[in-house]
């Protein structure tokens, strides 16, 4: 049992309350305010009319993704990456898992050779920013693709499923799904899936904070995720059709 | 007479809709969503308990600003600054114009040995991000000092008056107050004039994009830009008594 | 069935000829070459009396570790990173992983506070760099310590336990255990396992390369990889006995 | 009334001694040592047969500028930004500045589709150096241009009028034109304007230092400015017909 | 008289231990792991196929190289390069050298448009780094060019002469041949000369550590590098005969 | 015999003009403009109160050097190392070259712990830079020492002796002294000696460029420098006493 109150008091299966903003600016080709709870992320998605020079004339699309959290996204003012004339580590890791998670369910050569870029930027970051930023990209990015296929520039949606993505972790002895920064910071695991709406898995990745865990555990977490991840799925299909 | 519509049906002294947004994120000590029409800027006012090095010791606090443009704030994707790993010129311009901006209007010996960080975000360009950022990033560090003012860590506030910004332009030879992305690509002079209460300048700035202008031209941008900051000043008036 | 032949006639669950040759180089405090078959990395643990800037006085030590190739360690040459001014994404997620990998099996608090630095340079690359980089530094990090404990500036072994890693993929639909680069450059799915000497997990990463995976590939991949890292920690105990 | 005295003995509308040396190093197309009094520029222009990249196949030539300080054109020393590894936001202000000025009286299709690029590199600096950087830098752009001229390279100088720069400023509440450092130093409102020889305004920066100034303040220091740019046009021309 | 033992007991004019490891990683070109007693590096040739943009069609090859040490090649571990973000002035002094004394002896047009680039990594450091670098390269060096010729790439080896390199210097009034870290350390003069099989000089590099050295002292060390040089030819020219 | 005619009707072991202008510029301790006839390098010589965090408390002084190039010095302009973000490889080599060759005349104990840095920036380039270089900096540095003693900083003059340096080489196979830039762009070996008064040897180098050299044309090229830095060294004494 919980000894402690979960925000939005959440059972530990259950997913913060999670809004789409669609058209949140006027100018990207997708553009979505994703929140889980506190945790808001704005997605953009951009078509550019090519490829990356290790691609060209394969007549195949790329999808890619760039991450960053606004200096006071937390709840204390972090240096901003352009400032220090590099990206971090942990920023490199993110936008990588986002690239990777969108391209595993589009299909690059019905894209064409142009490509769609994500920007995930963190306005509020209360836990989750990463699986939010996926959940998030993937609705502009379907906002993106349907304006080339209403322009006639593709022939049909070049999506093979859809993806979304959400943190699972144990708290004092508690697997939780969705955890928020409290939670998070207080986990002895934490791990990140990015599911189909298949379910089946893009991206795995679990790391135990301070002690391992077993496989019991990894059992549990992967089934909170998958339950977590169909929530998000129906969430995200809901949006699309408003 | 102009021979073209202004944005929102404008005369040529007149601004676009002003919005402040505060609290629009829930860390900063003072957090303001700005829009000028569709211009929207994220100002966020973060309060550090330190100076910079060289000021140590002196009893005296510091205010400056960060200013970003989201890379999909525009018409057509702009490169990341964090991921070509410097700062641009005009970036660095901005940003330095909205630190000095402010600290005109600030009593630094009464703001004590802390620093006032103003990172201006631009979620959505349509001209005029400067001036929207100067006249935003007041109301977030007056919000962020009237934080510190109920805790007692000050005594009275530090804000001599308050200061705003607009920019003001000569488009098909007609001055108009407050251009618009469109306005501002065909204007041949383009001016910025922060402004305080008391009507009096702290920063002018006038570039002739085509052609030089004329000292009437300079004194006709000069009322229209008074008249502006007036304008924006009972605005701000407005937003922070709401 | 496998329809090809694995490398060193391997089975499936088989891993490559392991071997570490400690006390490689003569200065750092623990020198371990270890090999995966044709993969070859150095593994240098340096121990610094001193802890990162924001740990200091709080009486517990660090471990950290960089990694890097040699330009030409793998099939063609790749541009050194310090050339490029930049270290790649890919470079940091390695190394960040390595270091948290090492940390969750060591007592901070019991290794005082000074710093071990575990450089991990590849020679020579042939698939599973990130795991073999695990798997060695553990052992130059046994090295490291022990040395500490002769020179009595610790009491007793600062180790929990052991660690080691191992890559596991589907290759052609069968799961393999430690791939080489021939067989990870086909791989569908391909994940890294670090496990402890007690069968608990470190750090779970999987990827789906080209289309998403089922839970039974996840549990078949889990699987394999207890084992193979149950059979490293055999190598490794026999290689710290020698 | 004035309660100092100005260097060389100056009335508050003098400028310093302004000295052209022109050819002053061999190799540069057009090359000018200006000093303003003690403030010394060495201008350089350079002819580059070709244009950025955004512009080529328009028919059109370009105008650029550096700008750099040797360490030791200051009282004390600073350190080189070449050092640092990047150039600061001062001197990116600065060159932009140059740049614009002398674009805004050269005729780019005249020039065709070639580059001037003038390098001003302060040997010495005593206030107002982006002023004489500019100042000096249209006497060396004149001589690039008289070279192509004399070579058949261009038909007739694309050069529509001159252009000139001046500081003008506040000191203990009189308005002074070209300030020295000493001036500078203490001055509450510091102006630079760049003025054509027609008496139009390319640039109006103004900035308060200390407090805000009023629109009487404004229109003293324009007059002032204006009545120097005129005398620095007379000294082009003076020195461009020796 | 020396006052000293030399390591490997030997007299003023002698090498230490020199050993060539043809072949030591499996892809490269060329690879070689040579060591001077305690400093082992290795240097790795690779074959591109393309030389540098300014020598595009001239039909001549290039010969370049890079150096680094391994963080922890010496008694203390030193940053690495890549993570501070750009080559330290030795380095960049370290390979220029290797590429110039290397490309003295090789016939460019003989090459053909390829460009034989040759990675120095010291794995570990007892001084004579850079002209043991220089002595093992040029043995991978010839190994990949007689790869080239085994493949009909090139007609017939484009080496003119051979080449290697040594240190000299002054310890305790001493002149001696190839300073080992200790000696180096106490040397009052310190030269590197480069020199071929003939016995004529491509570099000749000598610096006064303590005080300036006489022409005598000069011409003593001089002779000494001339000794050393001929017996590597000869360890050079019986490890490729092996 | 010489089939070509020196600059300034010069025999092969003539210099060129050689002429320091000391005090060119009025802020730094030491500031001399130094001309090997065509070849102008600003040498400025700053005193700073405090050494490097390495040397601190040691009772020591420093002297250090660094090095540029005006972007127009030479034929065609080149990029200006600020902008490129950082120093190349040969302005590392130079300037570290220059500090050494400085403090091996200096007494660093009787300096005390302060730092004089030279900085030497090149006006115009017409071969022999670095040569120049040394040869003003230790004018500027002797004005910056004779600065120190004069207001009883230092009790005496910390220089043991004085020191220049000149640059030799073998041009159409004849030994030429000072080589100018058209001399260096075609000699076949290219040697840079730096020697103090009493005609000892601080820093040799020596590079072919063509093809290697005999002992021989070291031993002339030897000669030729220690007549040509005698000269200097007079040329050097003379201006000092002005």
């Amino acid at each position: 049992m919980l000894n402690f109150e979960r925000s939005y008091e959440r059972t530990p299966d259950q997913l913060r309350p999670v809004i789409f903003e669609r058209g949140f600016t006027r100018y990207a080709e997708g553009s979505v305010l994703v929140s889980f709870g506190e945790t808001r992320v704005l997605c953009n998605a951009s078509v550019e009319e090519n490829v990356p020079p290790f691609m060209r004339g394969e007549g195949r699309g790329w999808v890619t993704a760039e991450y960053s959290m606004l200096p006071r996204a937390t709840q204390t003012r972090s240096p901003r990456e352009a400032a220090r004339g590099k990206i971090g580590g942990r920023t490199h890791e993110i936008q990588r898992l986002i690239g990777r998670s969108l391209r595993a369910v589009v299909d690059l050569e019905g894209l064409g050779e142009r490509t769609i870029k994500i920007d995930c930027d963190v306005l509020q970051a209360d836990g989750g920013t990463r699986t939010a930023s996926i959940t998030g990209a993937y609705v502009a990015l379907h906002d993106a693709l349907s304006g080339l296929l209403e322009k006639g520039l593709i022939e049909r949606m070049p999506i093979i499923e859809s993806v979304a993505a959400v943190s699972v972790g144990v708290v004092v002895g508690v697997p939780l799904l969705d955890l928020d920064y409290q939670e998070d910071f207080q986990a002895q695991v934490d791990m990140n899936f990015v599911i189909t709406s298949s379910g089946r898995f893009v991206e795995v990745q679990g790391t135990a904070e301070e002690e391992p865990f077993t496989a019991e555990e990894l059992d549990a977490l992967r089934d909170l995720a998958m339950k977590g991840c169909a929530d998000l799925t129906s969430l995200q299909q809901r949006a699309l059709e408003a």
